[in-house]
């Protein structure tokens, strides 16, 4: 069986993970590697984490790529919003290439903006393309493992999730990334230009009620500081008591009058108890907790590949914008 | 939209609870039920649980109600042998009508019976039907969750599910189909003619290594009893110390020289901390909790239905013999 030919477009922390683990699997090759960054242009892509050469130069002309590489499937981690990354995700369906994003806007793209997901789903499916959002979060413990859940239930009356990440863990940008060492000010100057946060939720939530069919009346959100209690020092910072130790986000969305989803997301150093939780409030009752939580960098990565023989598969059969729910069940490749 | 026609075939306890529930869904309506017991016949479905009545009479004549009702999705819960079922399958899938069936065996119905269910397939293929076999477990906690599992890990070493029910909590007749209460000798001359255990580990480790791509080199699978350490009382029976208090079901599979999967199943009365869980050894390394597990019979009802209008769904594009693997992402409907 011919190898499944990947392109890794953006080679961030997460693209450059995902592009070592094509190289490795045995049923995908890497083919092409872009970058805008003048610093890594030109660079075999293993030279970006000090790893062993991989064999792919990076390049920053993305057409030029696509169109001698012809991949079948490029993995896309460059950007947060749909709207942003969408003339990248334009000029690959273009030439004919499906797409494993980790851009959270586009766990479901119709939600912020509907128009421009169809005009995506209609170019993707005059071109025999899949256009698929994923990653760890949103992608996978606030949304896909949630749905699974309610599988086995007669009804639902709420969806809870959890996620409580200790970015200590972590690496620097992420612990910056969270405002992990600001002061309260400096947080809420961030949070007022949208500057901080994490992006995904809504997708998240909205994914949710699409897969059961629950009409949204409502979709909040919030964001709030997590406050260091007492000094605390990583590998790469300290924070003082009474500076920011990273992010709350929450969300919730209001179905028929009554609040029936609730992520709840705390991404701080200093975290007791890391981990992930799915709580239905159904018949029977779920509990499911991911002890010690899904790292997010490697998982995401992995994701994005394992997704990529999926989405070749059926742009055979069903081109177009495909969301986690109608994907098949997601699950590792060789 | 029109609702989903929906025949019960097998009446038993899952079977009604599962006829219940497809009679409050607004999407569903329940057309006939069937099921060849003679204390059965003739009674409306409500009156087996001694509930309010729904409005159907059982029938024992499955041919009769399929020509009449027309039903488009069966839900089949007869017996737990592929074989000693297919009759009933091809009587449904030959009047057109899908089936989701809770038959252990049919998880995975190639590992004992490729030609049986190549055959079935192929009907199903003319027929514009689709079969699939599904549960709780087999079919969520043991095999499908543990898949979902792989979907966020670079590699995935060995997969193993550990499953843990108190059997006091449940209906007599699970019960006493543990075993519990019987001696040793009686548990193991039952064991000798397979008259005991859990039907649909092989099923379940089968789908894994299929959804992983792993190879099969061995499948092994042992029972045991599980013996009361003390006196137990439940609400229907009483074991006394020494006695049977239930099973203990292990199975393997060895793929490229290496034990990957690995599952272990208890059911007894008294068990603590009953549970479920799934150990990735994987990058990430992956613990997922359900705490105090699925119970077995509601949730196999629910899983029933919920796939019910995914196999209608399923039919128009792609009908033929499914698997868990292969049909989008099990969730709840309305």
């Amino acid at each position: 069986m011919a190898r499944l030919k990947v392109m890794q477009f953006g080679l961030g922390p997460i693209g450059v993970r995902a592009a070592r683990l094509v190289a490795v699997k045995d049923t995908l090759r890497l083919v092409a590697a872009v970058d805008v960054d003048p610093n890594k242009v030109g660079k075999d892509v293993g030279d970006l984490d000090g790893g062993r050469p991989i064999g792919v130069q990076v390049t920053d002309d993305a057409a030029k790529a696509l169109d001698r590489a012809q991949p079948d499937v490029v993995l896309h981690t460059t950007s947060s919003g749909f709207a942003a990354v969408y003339p990248q995700l334009e000029a690959i369906v273009s030439a004919g290439a499906s797409v494993v994003s980790s851009t959270e806007e586009l766990l479901f793209p119709a939600l912020k903006n509907p128009e421009l997901a169809a005009k995506l789903d209609k170019l993707a499916r005059e071109k025999k393309a899949v256009v698929l959002g994923t990653g760890v979060n949103p992608g996978f413990v606030m949304d896909t493992l949630a749905l699974l859940m309610t599988a086995v239930c007669y009804d639902v009356k709420k969806v809870t999730v959890e996620r409580r990440v200790d970015a200590s863990t972590r690496r620097l940008p992420l612990q910056k990334k969270v405002g992990a060492g600001m002061t309260v000010e400096q947080f809420n100057e961030l949070k007022a230009r949208k500057g901080i946060g994490h992006v995904g939720l809504p997708e998240s939530m909205a994914l949710i009620a699409h897969g059961l069919g629950w009409p949204v009346d409502k979709l909040e959100e919030d964001l709030q500081p997590m406050i260091a209690p007492k000094d605390i020092r990583t590998e790469y910072l300290e924070v003082k008591k009474g500076q920011v130790a990273g992010i709350h986000n929450t969300g919730s969305i209001t179905s028929n009058g009554a609040e029936r989803i609730s992520l709840d997301l705390k991404m701080y150093v200093g975290a007791e108890n890391p981990g992930d939780r799915v709580l239905l409030e159904s018949t029977p009752p779920i509990e499911c907790r991911l002890l010690g939580g899904v790292a997010g960098d490697f998982a995401t990565a992995a994701m994005l590949v394992n997704l990529a023989p999926r989405v070749a598969e059926l742009a055979k059969t069903d081109p177009g914008l495909h969301l986690m729910t109608d994907i098949g069940l997601p699950r590792l490749v060789g």
